[in-house]
């Protein structure tokens, strides 16, 4: 099965935007064993679309297609679409309907732009879009599906996974496929590669492609197989899972199996308080707000989420957190004591079980000889004790932003399971 | 002049690399007034990469090829460039000397592989890489000029950078390119595209295109035009932007020049308090700290940035910013009267000239009839007044939470400005 990824638009021609798009829809294609052969960009022009159209009817047998499909005068796609297989643009009734209730809900007028979000060409199967006013649309020509969505990632996404991929593996016979990925926390990916360097090489024997997947502070590791027998390719992933789990069993976290979502440290974090019915709070100097941001994205967060300080001034620390203020003067804002006592004091002031506190210096200013850009120091408190651990990080205040977050959520997901 | 860019390589197909050099190398062409018309990525594939170049020569006087002059087995674009131009590969003795010095430097023996990175096509102009092996190759058929370029970015973008792009310019008589983004917030694309039709019908009597670019709370227009001159393509577009400012001067927030990164709101806000030597604070119910933490993704936050409060419980919002507990049973914590009070209590506790206070139903459960998921409460307290507001957003979580905290930014930005 071969598919091509045509994106339309002029902001990708120009470089304005990256094309994440196309590398999202390339790696779930990959997942389901579907070959991506070829990748186009082309202007809003109906001439360029066309022959893009033809080009790819002549190399795969699915066509996926983003952008152009909003309301405004530069997306031409919808038009050129319904030219390209003979036929007219005519109102599809549930889309108006699903038009109208996204503007009623919003209590605002429909307008004749809107209207016409609800137009598809005669004889395509739309595709909801449960995020958005444009609709998908799936239309064979010959051997080929073209697949039109729109270029929003979000809406994109939400169609492919929830309604374009399961309609694809549920008609097609398509290679079993096994992937899943083993979720680290704590050691570059240079070091990880060295520590697991034996139980690697040894995975090639088993047909065992891995990939090493890097974001800060988080290392994914995608073991993928494919066979005959989806049971059989199961049992062999899972046994190098449990081997690999006995060489690194303190840097693991949590696993990601194919289709889900990549859980978050936040998410297995949050699961783990929920199920035991325990809360936690924060006091946020160097992260400066990004945990609550990380807890409160999930649904649901109240249930274990009574809140944060973010103390961005050392008055505020003392202030809000009583922090001792002769402190400092002594040893500064960045150290043990400092993050102990906020850690104390918000775990009481939040009426909570847990409270992570951190303090550093992200950078790029305010390093020094003795504490440099990335110092960083994180405290957890619990019932039993509060634990504080210190961190040397690198130069980039957004990473070492994120690298703090996944490590002191690391250290509460261990403080909690009493693995610290 | 038009031209295309075509990338080689199955690590792209796959979606195990963004394809960074394709939006590198638009945004150095569109600087320079060259078209980009067409973007494709093929496999390592003999007949992909022939047909490749058989369209692109149809549609483009410059194809920009990057990938495949690696020395491993998989790369063939160098012998496949030498059959589309019916010609042998030969050793250049200048390549090979480089080649050569390159590894005497690493003090690394020179293998054959090693050697053939110095074969070119006969006839070829060789464009020399100041920083690995691989050779660029500069070739022409019919009118239309054929570029091949290593894909490591840094070696693709010093060869463009130096050698390319200076002969291109050096060779062509090129139009002037000029580009402005108008970045406006608090109305929906589709509304927007109605209050200025009139204003967007006109701008293609002057030549010029406009782009809508949505994001959350959000959308960007950007104005381009080329001609001859490049001072009456400014002041043509400026002109122009100075029209729409008159119909729609309360939802514009700022600029963006071509060329330079977006400025969020947040560090045109940042900016606006700095130059004032004034402070924020925040009190974040429904936004969860990602106000927050946008402030503080900010490098020098701490000029501006006293902090914040997530108050993500009543008994919090209570304890810890004195919001009358009768309240929560009247009106509800999502209102006027709790987001005012939450205001006034932060902008006091953090001793700040400003405080934002946010209160909603982010979703996508805690809907009622009366507030469905989206209503949000935005407050902003200041030396003079506080300013509460009412929104009704859609049943996105985190879309939800994005267009909170742009409206907030917005409404702070007006209140420093005096424009509220």
């Amino acid at each position: 099965m071969r598919a091509e990824i045509l994106t339309i638009g002029d902001e990708i021609l120009i470089g304005q935007i990256t094309n994440t798009n196309s590398v999202w829809i390339a790696q779930e294609l990959n997942l389901l064993g579907i070959k991506v052969v070829h990748m186009s960009s082309v202007s809003d022009d109906k001439e360029a679309i066309i022959k893009a159209f033809d080009d790819a009817a002549t190399r795969a047998e699915f066509v996926f297609i983003t952008g152009g499909l909003g309301p405004t005068k530069d997306d031409i796609t919808k038009k050129t679409f319904a030219e390209y297989f003979n036929t007219i643009l005519e109102i599809d009734e549930r889309v108006l309907n699903t038009v109208k209730g996204f503007f009623e809900r919003r209590n605002r007028e429909l307008t004749e732009i809107n209207r016409q979000q609800a137009l598809v060409p005669k004889g395509c199967i739309v595709i909801e879009n449960k995020n958005g006013t444009a609709p998908g649309m799936w239309m064979k020509k010959g051997n080929t599906v073209f697949i039109s969505m729109p270029g929003v990632p979000y809406e994109m996404k939400s169609m492919m996974s929830e309604l374009i991929l399961p309609k694809i593996k549920s008609e097609n016979k398509l290679p079993h496929i096994y992937h899943k990925t083993v979720l680290t926390q704590g050691l570059g990916e240079s070091f990880l590669a060295e520590k697991i360097e034996k139980w690697e090489d040894a995975l090639a024997e088993n047909n065992i492609k891995l990939a090493y997947l890097p974001q800060p502070g988080i290392v994914r590791l995608r073991l993928s197989t494919f066979g005959e027998n989806s049971e059989v390719l199961k049992s062999v992933i899972e046994n190098e899972i449990e081997k690999l789990r006995k060489i690194i069993p303190e840097y693991i976290y949590g696993y990601e199996n194919y289709g889900e979502d990549q859980p978050g440290l936040e998410k297995i974090v949050s699961e783990l308080l929920r199920e035991r019915k325990l809360r936690v709070s924060l006091a946020e100097s160097c992260t400066g707000g990004y945990i609550a941001s990380l807890f409160t994205s999930l649904a649901g967060s109240s249930d274990i989420f009574n809140g944060s300080i973010v103390p961005y001034q050392n008055q505020i620390k003392h202030e809000l957190l009583h922090v001792d203020a002769a402190l400092f003067e002594t040893v500064g804002a960045v150290s043990k004591e400092c993050v102990i006592q906020m850690a104390n004091e918000t775990r009481k002031k939040f009426h909570t079980d847990y409270a992570i506190a951190t303090s550093g210096i992200a950078g790029p200013a305010g390093g020094t000889a003795e504490k440099p850009v990335g110092t960083v120091w994180v405290a957890v408190a619990s019932p039993e004790k509060t634990i504080a651990l210190k961190f040397l990080f690198g130069d980039n205040r957004q990473r070492n932003i994120q690298m703090t977050a996944n490590a002191a959520l690391n250290m509460l997901r261990k403080i909690i399971l009493k693995q610290e």
